[in-house]
């Protein structure tokens, strides 16, 4: 049965709200309701597809009272931090108390909220905060490479170049194709998408591969493995997460996302991001004494370029991989899917 | 002051019992005891310098009772899973109840333990759990390559080719020079030598390389620093932890670690490791675009084997890295240091 949700994502719909649009996206859910007081007090007919035309709609509403009923309350957006906003506490509340579970992927755990925690067992209702890592996590077996699975990664030059959205897009095509095909997820939103998955970000390092291979292996009934890959070997603070996934999933392939004309790593200024074509090597390298494996596919965003200039970047690109390249967005992932199965 | 301690290292002195040896061999305390009472029950006679010729003698005792008083007893010996083993139970409570403070670097925390918890309170002595890592890591900043000090990190073909042991002989040799050096521990053994120190092991993948430049930026005062190394890049489960520690404490120079014919990773034998060089140079690539470095020496431990196959090892190893090598133990670290200062 298909799930009735409504997602918070009180002034921050729908840029501000990855977590919001990827569940619009991707979810196999239906959104009743997406809950941005900001916009609906500016515009109490506001609809989701004013914002995201390529969606299904759903009335924009200002808090969870104003919501048709719904199972599940999600929350869609993450403050700087990953805090509770107090002043969503009405929102959380009344969804329980009308007997819906709350799915949240904040650092701040509902389920520690005593308040929260204490309506919750009344009402007989999940809180279910996805950022906690399981706590019998172990150390990897590397056993991923034995698998009969084909398993395909994605990985990036930076954080933020699409790898969550071209995993997706790769999945669902995929499956529209009739593969037998399962996603792995490693993020928030993925494990909220999914209603299941590791936060690998938030695993403790030693047992970081061994999060993903234990996806992996829970999944390996399936022809093919889509792997949601995480920040950059080359990220000055969050390559241990990255090469986690590499070590952890073992992929027979991988895909590199970049976006077009990012020179420097986000956030980190200081730090050069050198020629795609370097960085696919240097996993490569990296790959090889683990379990071999080559970029056999790119993707590449170039959302905020004309059509002229994404086509004269994904041609530059191409030559840099010697693999093929498109937008997913822009171009679907037709063509990756075929470098891929 | 110099601190007396006692050490725990029941059925596993000296072999089993690498925290208790490596106190014994570097750590700035004078140890009144080791606590062994399987050898005790064998000889009451027995003395530490009867199993470790090169150390400072200290009695062999079957309890923390036995023992000359002492200002703590640290806990040298780490049963397989990390926990605490109940027969321990009573030398722990007689520390505390004759106020010594209890230093552990097992998985299970003392201080969580409500009986050690409330009897520590009484007596007013600190139960130090230094598995247990700050609540406080942040990410990376990525600055540890801006820092005036010489930064060395000392990295392997594997885990237990030595990486401790090299960088603490490197750090002592350094002092003995006149050299203004300081030690970063990243291990349990490392911390408890140093009395401070963060588990890198047991960090968020997200904060791991954030742990270690936390550290070298606490340090950076000394002209020299000395990092030791987790793990290795090749490793299936831990290469997280060896990239963290690559990538958050920027090193200026490298010294890769490897054990004389070891031809697989320890535990995952279905895993070669490749030629040493190969190796050298996968940590130079993903260095580079972080902070560049070079591996410019090599430690190789040749303890099983004689002086002959020792010699040929070493030679090779030093063709393969085109590097100076020595066993630290056998040959002294000098012309390791030459090359790192």
């Amino acid at each position: 049965m298909t799930r009735r949700i409504a997602v918070l994502a009180h002034g921050g719909f729908p840029d501000g709200a990855k977590t919001a649009t990827g569940i619009l996206r991707y979810a196999d859910a239906e959104v009743v309701a997406v809950l941005d007081r900001d916009i609906a007090a500016d515009d109490p007919d506001a609809r989701v597809t004013d914002y995201l035309p390529d969606v299904t709609d759903a009335p924009i509403v200002a808090n969870s009272s104003e919501s048709p009923d719904f199972d599940a309350l999600v929350i869609g957006i993450a403050p700087i931090g990953g805090s509770f906003d107090e002043t969503w506490r009405g929102d959380v509340t009344h969804a329980i108390e009308s007997g819906a579970d709350v799915v949240s992927g904040l650092h701040y755990f509902l389920a520690d909220d005593p308040e929260f925690a204490r309506l919750a067992g009344e009402h007989d209702v999940e809180l279910r905060d996805v950022r906690r890592p399981p706590e019998d996590l172990t150390v990897a077996e590397g056993v991923a490479r034995d698998l009969d699975a084909e398993i395909i990664t994605t990985v990036g030059t930076d954080c933020s170049t699409g790898k969550m959205t071209t995993t997706r897009e790769l999945y669902e095509a995929a499956l529209d194709r009739g593969v037998d095909a399962g996603f792995i997820p490693t993020g928030q939103t993925g494990i909220v998408i999914e209603g299941w998955g590791i936060p690998v970000d938030r695993t403790v390092s030693d047992f970081t591969a061994g999060a993903v291979e234990r996806m992996v292996r829970e999944r390996s009934d399936h022809d093919y493995l889509f792997v949601e890959g995480q920040g950059s070997i080359i990220h000055p603070a969050y390559s241990p997460v990255t090469l986690g996934i590499l070590h952890g999933s073992m992929p027979d392939s991988l895909v590199l996302c970049h976006e077009a004309g990012r020179e420097a790593i986000h956030g980190y200024e200081d730090f050069e991001i050198p020629n795609p074509g370097y960085v696919a090597e240097l996993y490569e390298s990296l790959a090889e004494s683990v379990a071999p494996t080559e970029v056999v596919a790119g993707a590449l965003n170039t959302a905020h370029l004309d059509e002229t200039e994404a086509s004269d970047a994904k041609t530059r690109y191409q030559s840099q991989l010697t693999a093929p390249v498109t937008d997913p967005i822009r171009d679907g992932v037709g063509e990756l899917l075929e470098a891929v199965l």
